[in-house]
Formats: C-alpha cells, sequence, structure tokens
C-alpha cells in the first residue's frame, strides 16, 4: 500500500471529512451533506483553538481517516492535564488495514508529547467492536459516558 | 440554609478546590494537599483558556462545590459544539440538599448560552449513585468511558 501521511487538517479537508462522518453506521442518521455551512463554522472554531487539534490521514491524495484531540486542563489527579479524543472515523476501504491503531498511537504520542497524564474518550455502547479495539491498545473500560442533548 | 453562590474560581480558592477533590472514595488515593504547587500550575492553564470555567459553590464564604465545564468544538452532528463536565466534587456536609442538581443545572444552563448542543461526562462505573442522580436529570449513559493512564 502507499504510505500514509498524518497531518493536520485544512478547511480544504471539510467535504471529506463530513463523508467521513456520515459514512458511519451511526453518522449516516445525524449528518448531512447537502450544506457544509456549519461545518465550515465548527471548523473555524476548532482552528481558533489552541487546544484542539484535527488529525486528517491520507493515502495516495484521498483522506482516508480522522479525528480530533482535546487539551483539558484539570485539578484533579494532582493537575494533570488530560487528553480527549472524539470524532474517530476511517474510511470503509481502510478498515483492517490498521490505520486506526496508527491514529490512536499518534493520538497517544501526541498526549504524552503535550504533558498529558490521562487519555480518555467515550464510545457508544452500541460499537462493540472499536471497544475490543480500545481495549486492546492499552484502554480501560471503567467509565460509564452519559449524554444530554439540549 | 444561607443562600448559595456561584461564581467562577479565583487563585484563593485552590486551597478549598483540592480539599474538596481528596475528600472522595476516589479523590483520598490520588490526590496531595502536601504540595499545591502542580495544582497551581494547572488553575493557571484553565484560567488562561477561555474554553474553561471552574466553577465554585461557595455557602457563608465556604466552599461547598466545584465542577469544571469545558466547551468542545467538533465537526460532528452537523458541527455540534458539545461540552463537557468533569470534576464534580460536593462537601460531605451538602449531600443531599440539592446542590449538586443546582450545580449540574448551571452546568447545563451555561452550555445552551454557549450555543452547545450536547453536553457530556464520564462517572466512575463504581459511582452508581451519581449514575442515578445524572440519570433523574435527564442524561442517558449510552456510551462507555475508556481510560488510558500516561
Amino acid at each position: 500500500m502507499e504510505p500514509l501521511d498524518f497531518r493536520p487538517a485544512t478547511a480544504d479537508d471539510l467535504p471529506a471529512l463530513v463523508g467521513l462522518l456520515a459514512d458511519d453506521a451511526l453518522g449516516a442518521a445525524r449528518e448531512s451533506l447537502d450544506d457544509l455551512a456549519p461545518y465550515a463554522s465548527a471548523y473555524r472554531d476548532i482552528e481558533e483553538d489552541p487546544h484542539q487539534q484535527l488529525l486528517v490521514a491520507e493515502r495516495e491524495g484521498t483522506v482516508v481517516g480522522t479525528l480530533q484531540l482535546t487539551v483539558i486542563p484539570g485539578l484533579s489527579h494532582r493537575g494533570s492535564a488530560r487528553a480527549q479524543i472524539e470524532a474517530v472515523r476511517i474510511a470503509a476501504s481502510e478498515r483492517g488495514t490498521g490505520l486506526g491503531t496508527q491514529m490512536i498511537d499518534w493520538a497517544v504520542d501526541e498526549s504524552r508529547r503535550q504533558g498529558c497524564r490521562i487519555v480518555q474518550l467515550t464510545s457508544d455502547a452500541s460499537r462493540t467492536d472499536a471497544h475490543r479495539f480500545y481495549e486492546r491498545l492499552g484502554f480501560k473500560a471503567t467509565h460509564v459516558g452519559f449524554k444530554l442533548t439540549l
């Protein structure tokens, strides 16, 4: 396979990133490719926040994966910053290639580089394959994730 | 009871806030009141980040509760920002007074005010009383929370 390139997202990646978000069992129902304006606005918010990193994985000029990494300072655990991983998506064509592992490894390395002591994420209870994946990478399913939609 | 005051934390609150973090079944093992320097450093990082709010609940001049609210911009859910609640602590003397409900109500109102569409938090799997509390407030336990300690 052609080599992967990991790089920060740019505004030009938006259509491909929204496509990845929508190409997913849960995402299909909640994303909309018809109007990119709300995504473009959110992209600007991400770009302007120095604690956000939006990663793009590219192969042969095609966006094949993404995740967002957020650094959250905090008092607990003796003042430990934590890193949070959100919006992990892998192109269907890339599943089983190890791309997910490489992306999470990148996020963990970057979290360590930024001085974080905890890396955390939540995964929908229905995504049991994802749960096994994170456990293989050393994550522990110690918490219950609560959501409230406004 | 005397009325509550909800206000942003200041550096002067640090000893009281660390005391609250340590006065907890899980916190007792991982916090240390002997050296506040790492907490002071973390406090500065929180204060400098416009997406963080560290709430103090005070009654009669005594700090009786705290939580941290983080706004995270994101592409998913049509570019919805989400708010995350971390480090919720209530003084033992205040449990059962409704303070927790008032604090979470504050966080939800503030999340809405900042345009967030989702409020999220994780709770250690052992904190079953907390789970019932969040469910009574309308949160859904839809996710599994994974953590990796670095």
